[in-house]
C-alpha cells in the first residue's frame, strides 16, 4: 500500500476573507505544503535537502483538480491526508481536508519532476526509481 | 456573446518561489481577483459596493480545474481574459492567462452565489437575473 | 513575569523567494499568527471563540517595527518566542524568531483592541481587565 | 530631488481578513511590490532584467518601521508614493499609501545590496554609482 502523509494543519485568520472563512488559494498553499511533507515523511529530509540530494528542480503543478464542500474557518486545526501515485511520466498527489472527520475539500494535482539542463532550462523526466521506491 | 474581461496582471518578485517561476497558489489569487473584477466590470461597482448591492455574502467556489502550461516569472505582464456562463444552480467562470499571446495557465471555476439567512448561515441561490443580464 | 508563548513554525517552499529565503512579508503573517496564538494560550480558546466571548472585533495594528538579522529558507524550523505589555490605551506584543538558538527576526507590535459601536464603526478601547489578568 | 515613484494599487477581496479589512501583512507585500517598481522606473527594466545587469542578488530588508492609521478595504484604490535615500552601506526606501489624499499607512524600509560569492554566499555591498545616480 502506498504511503499516506497526515498532518494537522491550523486555519489562521490571515487565511480568512471577510466572509470570515477560508480564502481558497490558501487551500492550494495547505496542499503545496503538504506534497512537500509527503516526499520529506518519504525521503527522510527536508525538501531543501531532497532537492540536492536528487539534483532535481522541484515538481512543478501542471493539472489541478479541486472540490471544495464545506468551508472551515480561522481556528479551525484540519486534518490533511496526502499520497502519491507515480505514472511514467508524470505523478499524482491526492489531497483531503478533513474537520472532526467530515470531507471540506480535496485536490488531485499533477505534477512532473524537472531537472536543469546545462542552459539553466527546466526539463521533465521520470521520478528517478530510488525516490519512488520510498514510497512503498 | 457573453463579456470578457481582460486586464494585465504583473507577476510580482514575492509572487515567486525559489525556482524563480510563480508559486502556483498565487494564480489562484489572480484568478479569484479575475472574478471580482469581471462582476465589478459588469454591474459597474467594486465589489464592495455589488455585495450590498444585491445583498449576497459571495460566490464561494465549489470546484476548479485548472491547467498550467508554461511558468511565468517575475516582471511578467500577462494578460487575464474571463467570463462567466450562469446555470441554473451555480455558474462557471473561465480564465486563461496569456503572456506574449501564448496560453500558460487556464481555470474552471465552478462557484455558487450565497446570501445569509437569518441565523448567519450561507444559502446558495440562483444569481439573481438583474445580475446576469448585466452579462449579456 | 508576563507569559511567553513559544512554537515552532516550518518555513515552507511558498513562503520564500527567487533568492531562496524567505519573503519577508511572510514572517509578518508568521507574526500575526503568534499574537493570536499568544492570545489563546492566555485566554485557553482560539482566537475565533475569544471574538464572541470578550465582545471585540480584533486587535489591528497601529505600529511595527521589526529588524531581520539572519534569512532563514525552506525547510527551517524556526521557533517564535511571543509575550505581551499591557498599556493603558494600547498593547505591545514582542516576536522573537530564532533558529537553533540564533535570532533571525524580531518585530514589535503596538496594537489596539477594537469594538465595534452600533453603526459598525471601529472604536479602540483598553484591553478588558479579565483578558490581562489571564498573562499573568 | 530624488525621484519618487507612485502607483496605484487595488485592495483586493483576498488581501482582507474576517475584519472586513486588509490584512496587515499584505502591505508588506503592497511595499516590496513598490520598492521594486521604483527602481524599475529609474532603471528602466525590471527587477529580472536588472538583477542581471547589475550582477546582483537582491536588497534585502534588515529593518523596517511602519504606521498603519486608517484601515483601507477591498476594492480601495489606494495610492503609494516611494522614494529612496542611499546611505554608504545601506538604504532607505520611504512608502506612504494614501486614499482619497488621506495616509492609510507609512513605512520605512532599511535594505541591503547583496551579491553572491563565489560559495554562494550573500554579501552586503554599497549600491554601486550607475544605480544610485539613475534616481537622481
Amino acid at each position: 500500500m502506498a504511503l499516506t502523509n497526515t498532518r494537522i494543519v491550523r486555519i489562521e485568520w490571515g487565511d480568512c476573507d471577510p466572509a470570515g472563512i477560508i480564502f481558497y488559494p490558501r487551500y492550494f498553499e495547505i496542499f503545496d505544503n503538504a506534497t512537500a511533507a509527503l516526499f520529506e515523511r518519504a525521503i527522510g529530509m527536508t525538501k531543501f535537502h531532497y532537492l540536492k540530494a536528487y539534483e532535481f528542480a522541484g515538481f512543478p503543478l501542471v493539472d489541478s483538480r479541486a472540490k471544495f464542500l464545506k468551508p472551515t474557518r480561522f481556528g479551525d486545526d484540519v486534518t490533511v491526508e496526502s499520497s502519491v501515485d507515480f505514472g511514467s511520466s508524470s505523478f499524482v498527489v491526492q489531497h483531503r481536508i478533513l474537520l472532526n472527520g467530515e470531507l471540506c475539500a480535496q485536490c488531485t494535482e499533477k505534477r512532473v519532476w524537472v531537472t536543469r539542463d546545462a542552459s539553466g532550462r527546466i526539463r521533465s523526466q521520470p521520478v528517478p526509481a530510488p525516490v519512488r521506491e520510498k514510497f512503498i
